[in-house]
């Protein structure tokens, strides 16, 4: 049996198969939040990456993309979108491409720097990417579901105050 | 000024270019929380990836397959490290290869299927990861040591009760 749990440490209950699995107990409490958090988080993006294939024929960073372009009407640079995108493996010159193909968006030089593209949201691809992001938000409300309102705006504030100490950090 | 932002729901204060940016005030309750559960992760994992090229000139899906390999003395079929893994972005049959050539890791044909090699960590593998994990480790409890313990006990009560919900769904 090769993937046999070996040693008294790890010996006392059977295991997932995910980062949480990793924590023992002689680790540090913030490092078993953390394989926590990161289990949960990619539970929840593997959810939404097979929701979007399924309901949409669509990807994570294709959604994130549009996600981008969404918020800034005027259009963004290449370099731009590639430093907002929130989820990797995304090729955004590749999927830029291909929505531009698909009439989701255009991409306009810039007339000022003719290297920059302005890249923007069609009018199609504004209406697509709304009717993902009413599913999307749906998705997220049912994954969360197991929370009460109230534990829900526990983690709200613990997470803005982990992100506050994270941002601050200069390492 | 290509990057403005524009329309009066998003006018309200500057944003952060990170995920939590795209939650405007009119959304539900949880895809805020995800949105910034998102950016929290993506600095830590940012950070985590950082510190492992500058410390150890070595990559997150390297010390993602370590762990997973550190957790079984008795070896892991490919398959089962690929399904493992947390991290995204690695070839495991590339980084393994990588391994082994560096001598931290060794691959053996099991005897029932000559098809499933048996990966597992050599003792220089292990005193390398070993090594590895501890300043992980120390990173990763400075960077949520904006929270106080009870705080970070509370985060992880929390995180429990969410991931209950998440694979106790069938979607």
């Amino acid at each position: 049996m090769i993937a046999r749990i070996d040693g008294a440490r790890r010996a006392r209950a059977p295991q997932a198969a995910d980062s949480e699995s990793r924590a023992a107990d002689d680790h540090h409490l913030a490092l078993r939040v953390w394989l926590r958090f990161l289990a949960c988080a990619n539970i929840v993006q593997g959810r939404t990456r097979a929701s979007l294939r399924q309901d949409f024929d669509s990807t994570l960073p294709r959604f994130d993309l549009m996600a981008q372009l969404e918020r800034f009407p005027s259009g963004l640079k290449m370099s731009e979108i590639s430093k907002r995108m929130m989820v990797t493996g995304g090729n955004v010159t590749g999927i830029t491409d291909q929505l531009v193909s698909e009439g989701l968006v255009s991409r306009q030089t810039a007339p000022r720097d003719r290297r920059a593209y302005a890249v923007r949201l069609t009018p199609a691809g504004r209406r697509a990417f709304r009717e993902m992001a009413r599913a999307h938000e749906r998705w997220i409300v049912a994954m969360f579901g197991g929370l009460t309102k109230a534990e829900t705006s526990q983690l709200h504030a613990l997470l803005a105050k982990l992100k506050q100490h994270l941002t601050s950090q200069t390492n």
